[in-house]
Protein backbone atom coordinates (compact mmCIF):
# COMPACT_ATOMS: atom_id res chain seq x y z
CA UNK A 1 0.00 0.00 0.00
CA UNK A 2 2.96 2.14 0.56
CA UNK A 3 3.21 2.54 -3.24
CA UNK A 4 -0.01 4.31 -3.86
CA UNK A 5 1.54 7.76 -2.26
CA UNK A 6 5.17 7.54 -3.64
CA UNK A 7 5.66 9.34 -6.60
CA UNK A 8 7.74 7.39 -9.71
CA UNK A 9 10.82 7.44 -11.07
CA UNK A 10 10.45 9.18 -14.66
CA UNK A 11 13.33 8.36 -17.69
CA UNK A 12 14.65 11.64 -19.13
CA UNK A 13 15.77 11.42 -22.82
CA UNK A 14 19.06 11.95 -23.63
CA UNK A 15 19.24 15.43 -23.99
CA UNK A 16 17.76 16.04 -20.84
CA UNK A 17 20.92 13.62 -19.25
CA UNK A 18 23.87 15.60 -20.92
CA UNK A 19 22.09 18.94 -20.47
CA UNK A 20 22.04 18.00 -16.38
CA UNK A 21 25.64 16.97 -16.23
CA UNK A 22 26.87 19.92 -18.35
CA UNK A 23 28.51 21.98 -15.68
CA UNK A 24 30.54 19.22 -14.35
CA UNK A 25 32.02 18.74 -10.61
CA UNK A 26 31.95 15.36 -9.21
CA UNK A 27 30.60 12.16 -10.84
CA UNK A 28 31.31 8.34 -10.16
CA UNK A 29 33.40 6.19 -12.55
CA UNK A 30 32.60 2.20 -12.37
CA UNK A 31 35.24 0.01 -13.79
CA UNK A 32 36.34 -3.69 -13.85
CA UNK A 33 40.01 -3.92 -12.03
CA UNK A 34 39.76 -7.80 -12.59
CA UNK A 35 38.09 -8.31 -9.19
CA UNK A 36 35.25 -7.57 -9.59
CA UNK A 37 33.29 -3.77 -10.63
CA UNK A 38 34.86 -0.65 -8.44
CA UNK A 39 33.41 2.83 -8.22
CA UNK A 40 35.45 6.13 -7.25
CA UNK A 41 33.93 9.64 -7.51
CA UNK A 42 36.44 11.56 -9.57
CA UNK A 43 36.00 15.75 -10.45
CA UNK A 44 34.66 15.88 -14.32
CA UNK A 45 34.33 17.42 -17.39
CA UNK A 46 31.34 17.16 -19.73
CA UNK A 47 33.08 17.75 -23.55
CA UNK A 48 30.27 17.04 -26.17
CA UNK A 49 28.87 13.09 -25.69
CA UNK A 50 31.58 12.25 -23.52
CA UNK A 51 33.28 12.98 -19.87
CA UNK A 52 36.89 13.89 -19.45
CA UNK A 53 38.61 13.41 -15.45
CA UNK A 54 41.68 13.02 -13.91
CA UNK A 55 42.98 10.87 -11.20
CA UNK A 56 46.05 10.00 -9.67
CA UNK A 57 48.14 7.30 -10.86
CA UNK A 58 49.19 5.89 -7.11
CA UNK A 59 45.69 5.44 -5.73
CA UNK A 60 45.29 1.44 -5.81
CA UNK A 61 42.02 1.76 -7.74
CA UNK A 62 43.16 3.60 -9.71
CA UNK A 63 46.50 1.78 -10.46
CA UNK A 64 43.98 -0.80 -11.70
CA UNK A 65 42.17 1.70 -14.18
CA UNK A 66 45.33 2.53 -15.27
CA UNK A 67 46.90 -1.17 -15.70
CA UNK A 68 43.24 -2.01 -17.83
CA UNK A 69 43.44 0.74 -20.31
CA UNK A 70 47.33 1.32 -20.93
CA UNK A 71 47.15 0.92 -24.46
CA UNK A 72 43.55 0.86 -25.31
CA UNK A 73 40.20 1.11 -23.92
CA UNK A 74 38.24 -0.46 -21.02
CA UNK A 75 34.31 -0.30 -20.76
CA UNK A 76 33.38 2.11 -17.97
CA UNK A 77 30.54 3.76 -16.49
CA UNK A 78 29.83 7.19 -15.50
CA UNK A 79 27.17 8.01 -12.71
CA UNK A 80 26.15 11.56 -11.92
CA UNK A 81 23.21 12.44 -9.43
CA UNK A 82 21.64 15.41 -7.56
CA UNK A 83 19.63 13.82 -4.16
CA UNK A 84 17.76 15.93 -2.28
CA UNK A 85 17.49 13.67 1.28
CA UNK A 86 15.22 16.12 2.75
CA UNK A 87 12.81 15.91 -0.23
CA UNK A 88 13.37 12.53 -0.87
CA UNK A 89 13.90 13.39 -4.54
CA UNK A 90 16.62 13.94 -7.19
CA UNK A 91 18.14 12.25 -10.64
CA UNK A 92 21.16 10.62 -11.89
CA UNK A 93 22.27 9.90 -15.73
CA UNK A 94 24.82 6.52 -16.35
CA UNK A 95 27.21 6.80 -19.03
CA UNK A 96 28.37 3.86 -20.41
CA UNK A 97 30.85 3.29 -22.99
CA UNK A 98 34.72 3.12 -23.53
CA UNK A 99 37.63 4.97 -21.49
CA UNK A 100 40.90 5.16 -22.60
CA UNK A 101 43.61 6.83 -21.13
CA UNK A 102 44.46 10.53 -23.00
CA UNK A 103 48.19 11.08 -24.75
CA UNK A 104 49.93 14.11 -23.87
CA UNK A 105 48.63 15.62 -26.81
CA UNK A 106 44.91 14.79 -26.51
CA UNK A 107 45.24 16.22 -22.75
CA UNK A 108 46.95 19.49 -24.30
CA UNK A 109 43.88 20.10 -26.56
CA UNK A 110 41.23 18.60 -23.56
CA UNK A 111 38.85 20.79 -21.87
CA UNK A 112 40.54 21.48 -18.24
CA UNK A 113 39.23 19.18 -15.30
CA UNK A 114 40.11 20.57 -11.95
CA UNK A 115 40.07 18.23 -9.42
CA UNK A 116 39.63 18.98 -5.61
CA UNK A 117 42.57 16.82 -3.96
CA UNK A 118 46.16 17.66 -4.12
CA UNK A 119 49.05 15.72 -5.13
CA UNK A 120 49.60 14.65 -8.76
CA UNK A 121 46.49 13.83 -10.50
CA UNK A 122 47.82 13.21 -13.68
CA UNK A 123 45.95 10.35 -15.60
CA UNK A 124 43.40 11.86 -17.77
CA UNK A 125 40.72 9.81 -19.06
CA UNK A 126 37.97 10.13 -21.25
CA UNK A 127 34.77 8.17 -21.57
CA UNK A 128 33.09 8.20 -24.99
CA UNK A 129 29.49 7.29 -24.53
CA UNK A 130 28.04 4.73 -26.15
CA UNK A 131 24.84 4.88 -24.11
CA UNK A 132 23.18 7.27 -21.75
CA UNK A 133 20.35 6.92 -19.73
CA UNK A 134 18.89 8.84 -16.49
CA UNK A 135 15.82 8.74 -14.32
CA UNK A 136 14.23 11.83 -12.33
CA UNK A 137 11.97 10.98 -9.04
CA UNK A 138 10.02 14.28 -8.13
CA UNK A 139 9.37 15.15 -4.98
CA UNK A 140 6.05 13.50 -2.98
CA UNK B 1 52.27 24.44 -8.52
CA UNK B 2 48.15 24.25 -8.05
CA UNK B 3 48.63 20.84 -5.73
CA UNK B 4 50.90 22.27 -2.80
CA UNK B 5 47.93 24.69 -1.79
CA UNK B 6 45.48 21.64 -2.05
CA UNK B 7 44.47 18.79 0.46
CA UNK B 8 45.47 15.40 0.22
CA UNK B 9 43.00 12.40 0.10
CA UNK B 10 43.09 10.61 3.43
CA UNK B 11 42.51 6.58 3.97
CA UNK B 12 39.64 5.32 6.24
CA UNK B 13 40.01 2.76 8.33
CA UNK B 14 37.52 0.17 8.26
CA UNK B 15 35.59 0.74 11.26
CA UNK B 16 35.75 4.21 10.05
CA UNK B 17 34.18 3.21 6.70
CA UNK B 18 31.22 0.84 8.09
CA UNK B 19 30.33 3.44 11.03
CA UNK B 20 30.20 6.82 8.04
CA UNK B 21 27.78 4.44 6.01
CA UNK B 22 25.58 2.43 9.07
CA UNK B 23 22.70 5.51 8.90
CA UNK B 24 21.74 4.25 5.39
CA UNK B 25 20.06 6.29 2.66
CA UNK B 26 21.00 6.85 -0.53
CA UNK B 27 24.32 4.29 -1.80
CA UNK B 28 25.27 3.18 -5.64
CA UNK B 29 25.24 -0.02 -6.65
CA UNK B 30 27.76 -1.07 -9.48
CA UNK B 31 27.58 -4.28 -11.35
CA UNK B 32 28.14 -6.07 -15.04
CA UNK B 33 25.48 -6.35 -16.45
CA UNK B 34 26.65 -8.37 -19.65
CA UNK B 35 27.62 -5.56 -21.22
CA UNK B 36 30.16 -3.66 -18.87
CA UNK B 37 30.02 -1.96 -15.86
CA UNK B 38 26.87 -0.23 -14.35
CA UNK B 39 25.96 1.71 -11.66
CA UNK B 40 22.36 2.66 -9.96
CA UNK B 41 21.39 4.59 -7.02
CA UNK B 42 19.29 2.90 -4.62
CA UNK B 43 17.94 3.64 -0.99
CA UNK B 44 20.10 1.17 1.51
CA UNK B 45 20.16 -0.09 5.46
CA UNK B 46 23.32 -1.82 6.54
CA UNK B 47 23.49 -4.66 9.13
CA UNK B 48 26.51 -5.44 10.53
CA UNK B 49 29.30 -5.69 7.33
CA UNK B 50 26.54 -6.16 5.10
CA UNK B 51 24.31 -3.89 2.87
CA UNK B 52 20.89 -4.48 2.24
CA UNK B 53 18.99 -2.44 -0.93
CA UNK B 54 15.96 -2.85 -2.98
CA UNK B 55 15.15 -2.40 -6.54
CA UNK B 56 12.34 -2.72 -9.02
CA UNK B 57 11.97 -6.01 -10.62
CA UNK B 58 10.93 -3.64 -14.08
CA UNK B 59 13.85 -1.13 -14.60
CA UNK B 60 16.23 -2.18 -17.71
CA UNK B 61 19.46 -1.98 -15.18
CA UNK B 62 17.50 -4.00 -12.41
CA UNK B 63 16.67 -6.88 -15.22
CA UNK B 64 20.51 -7.11 -15.26
CA UNK B 65 20.84 -7.34 -11.86
CA UNK B 66 18.10 -9.57 -11.13
CA UNK B 67 19.16 -12.22 -13.98
CA UNK B 68 22.58 -12.17 -12.82
CA UNK B 69 22.10 -13.09 -9.66
CA UNK B 70 19.39 -15.67 -10.10
CA UNK B 71 20.58 -18.65 -8.12
CA UNK B 72 23.98 -17.53 -6.99
CA UNK B 73 26.19 -14.28 -5.90
CA UNK B 74 27.40 -12.02 -8.09
CA UNK B 75 29.91 -9.54 -7.89
CA UNK B 76 29.48 -6.15 -6.89
CA UNK B 77 30.48 -3.09 -5.39
CA UNK B 78 28.20 -0.51 -3.32
CA UNK B 79 29.65 2.92 -3.01
CA UNK B 80 28.35 5.53 -0.36
CA UNK B 81 29.60 9.18 -0.21
CA UNK B 82 28.60 12.46 1.35
CA UNK B 83 30.60 15.45 -1.11
CA UNK B 84 30.45 19.38 -0.36
CA UNK B 85 30.38 21.09 -3.12
CA UNK B 86 30.77 24.48 -1.13
CA UNK B 87 34.17 23.15 0.70
CA UNK B 88 35.02 20.73 -1.57
CA UNK B 89 35.55 18.45 0.27
CA UNK B 90 33.92 14.75 1.68
CA UNK B 91 34.29 11.21 1.80
CA UNK B 92 33.33 8.06 0.24
CA UNK B 93 33.38 4.12 1.39
CA UNK B 94 33.28 1.27 -1.26
CA UNK B 95 31.92 -2.30 -0.05
CA UNK B 96 33.12 -4.67 -2.80
CA UNK B 97 31.81 -8.56 -2.63
CA UNK B 98 29.08 -10.63 -3.48
CA UNK B 99 25.43 -9.84 -3.84
CA UNK B 100 22.48 -12.09 -3.70
CA UNK B 101 18.94 -11.71 -4.30
CA UNK B 102 17.21 -12.22 -0.79
CA UNK B 103 14.53 -15.49 -0.31
CA UNK B 104 11.26 -14.46 0.64
CA UNK B 105 11.91 -15.90 4.38
CA UNK B 106 15.63 -13.72 4.46
CA UNK B 107 13.67 -10.82 3.68
CA UNK B 108 11.08 -11.03 6.75
CA UNK B 109 14.06 -11.29 8.79
CA UNK B 110 15.52 -8.35 7.38
CA UNK B 111 16.69 -5.31 8.34
CA UNK B 112 13.99 -2.62 6.77
CA UNK B 113 15.23 -0.63 4.08
CA UNK B 114 12.66 2.29 2.99
CA UNK B 115 12.73 3.31 -0.75
CA UNK B 116 11.95 6.35 -2.31
CA UNK B 117 9.80 6.04 -5.23
CA UNK B 118 6.43 4.27 -5.54
CA UNK B 119 6.19 1.10 -7.75
CA UNK B 120 6.53 -2.24 -6.76
CA UNK B 121 10.16 -2.84 -5.26
CA UNK B 122 10.02 -6.37 -4.41
CA UNK B 123 13.70 -7.13 -4.93
CA UNK B 124 15.64 -7.07 -1.95
CA UNK B 125 19.18 -7.81 -1.94
CA UNK B 126 22.48 -7.92 0.54
CA UNK B 127 26.29 -7.04 -0.28
CA UNK B 128 28.13 -8.60 1.58
CA UNK B 129 31.73 -6.81 2.15
CA UNK B 130 34.56 -8.66 1.70
CA UNK B 131 36.53 -5.43 1.37
CA UNK B 132 35.60 -2.28 2.78
CA UNK B 133 37.71 1.08 2.01
CA UNK B 134 37.36 4.60 2.17
CA UNK B 135 38.50 8.18 1.73
CA UNK B 136 37.73 11.94 3.44
CA UNK B 137 38.93 14.89 1.43
CA UNK B 138 39.43 17.67 4.09
CA UNK B 139 38.07 21.27 3.37
CA UNK B 140 41.10 23.25 2.25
Amino acid sequence: MESSMQPALEELDRAECLRLIAPGGVGRVAFDDGEGPAVVPVNYAVDGESVLFRTSVSGRLNRSLLTAVTGGQVRAAFEVDSIDTATRSGWSVLLRGGAHRLSDEERDKAVRVDPWPGGDRDAWFRLTASDVSGRRLSPP
